[in-house]
């Protein structure tokens, strides 16, 4: 029996999932994969957990309710082989995750921002060998950077993708699709818990856009955030508003789109926020699609990724459903944290 | 530089393109990878060369105009770590396969039929641990197989699988979709190289079949070939015919075919041959579908699967693209191969 160390950065939705899903599965784990997954920190941003022996199940159990240790700790102490699995939104994980690398631990990304930030960054976590997984970063459980990652290493030409990368704009364009007007789209879209609590989080692309840029990296490409060209869904000029005037002016935007999805309409077209990277350029807008396209058949807050390549050229590969939710988020980071299992 | 050796049994389409990838990579491999992937043997039906040290390139590019030797000579004779590659379509290689894995050696596959016997064979080549690979024995190099271990693996609950496992059966329904008789769409096809030289290969569903066993077995079901219930496209009274007298009386299924899909249509239906997998029930059959369902949207020889499970019940994972051909095939080879690699 192989013991398999774990510091978890990030308990909120996924992660609690993902810590429920691991205690759950530990006897079949042990069992199938001769591994035992042993907790030794658990942090969230204020608080954390951390015994390098690990902690009984119990204990996790009774965690955020206990003591209080510093995250940057755990790296440094605890005994290889580990994984450190970092599930937050927080742009400040970057040292940790390149410390556990330097140490020789393996690093399980669903958090985005260490991707996403500058181009050295991304490079840096990549120069420690094939330790770090981030399959969720894109699509959630959906197999999309793993069967990017296959068709890259066994010699394919990948010369462009596109994707449908955000289920709350996905929900907007088909709600907007079916005759509701924008600013009523983005109310229901709030309302169900798809939005952010600032729904302009996701209405800026600023998420799509993050996808892209890791899609975009790893196609080889040198990018750096502002090459993304991101077309937002409201003008520039809302961003100064707080949450609550903005929400009492989207209305003002309603007749934009509703004379955007007529004129699309008219020619069996609709509208979807669609990511665009080939080789010169990364862009992420509002496009015009025939109804009968891929992209055009997506409904609801799915999630869709084309890869176009030399060998799937004629008939790309298409992959789609939902890309976001704390359990198919999970389990994705669960599957990476199989894959190392299976390596060490 | 770690050594891996190779034995390779099937050197028609898929495998040639397999060996050519394999020493135009080389170099890469050996960087990226650090490994060194050395080819000890390389099999046909007919003949094969075995050398345990391994052959140049030079060497490989001669055969088949070399040496003959008897491929079951391979497994006992090569050096660990190897692994043994079959790209045949022969029922005949289960005991080298298993020689394989019982010395200790990897298995790869992209031969269906070791996988699609009876369930006994199946289960034992499952019996050596996580030593057998074989993603391509359905969609190719689509990531079915991949995606379904990840889904089992991490806990999920995979109630139901459909699938258009056919690109050519899919070819002739979007054809008799668009007005064109059934006779014609096989002839068709078959000028394309779509189908076999026999058309009853593909019109009976034996190898949807095949596929079809192998999703089931992985879902954990028992079943036998036998078990599997296929619709044939033809009456079994032509299964007595020549190929020849075959082509000469499919004019005579039009006006079946011509009904089915007219009815079809009348409200928006179409027709495709699909797979369909639960807990209870495995069967193949013309099914009709929504125009605008995920099937119905499907055109020519394309792929597609449908996963339902607990955590993808409302909205399943779909995943489409061109399921055969040689070069996609041999990439998904070459990918198992890579996740040989990285483990061994």
């Amino acid at each position: 029996m192989r013991k398999i160390n774990l510091i978890h950065l990030g308990i909120g939705n996924v992660g609690k999932a993902l810590v429920r899903m691991i205690l759950e599965n530990r006897k079949e784990l042990k069992e199938h994969f001769g591994a035992d997954l042993n907790y030794c920190g658990l942090f969230n941003s204020k608080s954390g957990i951390f015994d390098r022996r690990g902690f009984s199940i119990k204990q996790l159990k009774q965690f955020p309710a206990d003591s209080r240790v510093e995250a940057k700790l755990a790296v440094d102490e605890v005994p290889l082989p580990f994984i450190l699995i970092d599930t937050t939104a927080s742009d400040k994980t970057f040292p940790l995750l390149e410390k556990a690398l330097q140490k020789g631990g393996y690093v399980v990304l669903s958090n985005k921002r260490p991707l996403a930030g500058s181009n050295e960054q991304f490079k840096k976590l990549h120069s420690f060998g094939n330790r770090l997984f981030y399959e969720t970063t894109v699509g959630a459980g959906l197999p999309v950077i793993r069967t990017l990652k296959t068709l890259l290493a066994t010699g394919d030409d990948v010369s462009e993708i596109y994707g449908c990368f955000s289920g709350t704009l996905g929900f907007i364009c088909s709600s907007i699709e079916d005759g509701v007007s924008f600013s009523e789209s983005v109310r229901q879209a709030r309302k169900m818990g798809y939005t952010e609590f600032d729904p302009r989080e996701d209405l800026s692309g600023a998420d799509v856009g993050r996808k892209t840029l890791i899609l975009a990296r790893m196609m080889g490409m040198d990018v750096e955030p502002d090459d993304i060209k991101i077309q937002k869904l409201y003008p520039t000029s809302y961003d100064g508003y707080t949450v609550e005037q903005f929400m009492q002016n989207i209305d003002k935007l309603d007749k934009e789109y509703q004379d955007k999805i007529r004129k699309a309409k008219k020619r069996e077209n609709t509208l979807r926020f669609i990511a665009k990277i080939s080789q010169n350029i990364c862009k992420v807008r509002l496009t015009k699609v025939a109804q009968n396209s891929n992209f055009g058949s997506l409904k609801g807050p799915d999630n869709m990724i084309i890869f176009k390549t030399k060998r799937y050229s004629d008939r790309p590969m298409v992959i789609k459903g939902p890309g976001a939710g704390s359990e198919v988020t999970a389990a994705g980071v669960l599957g990476d944290i199989l894959t190392i299992v299976r390596v060490v």
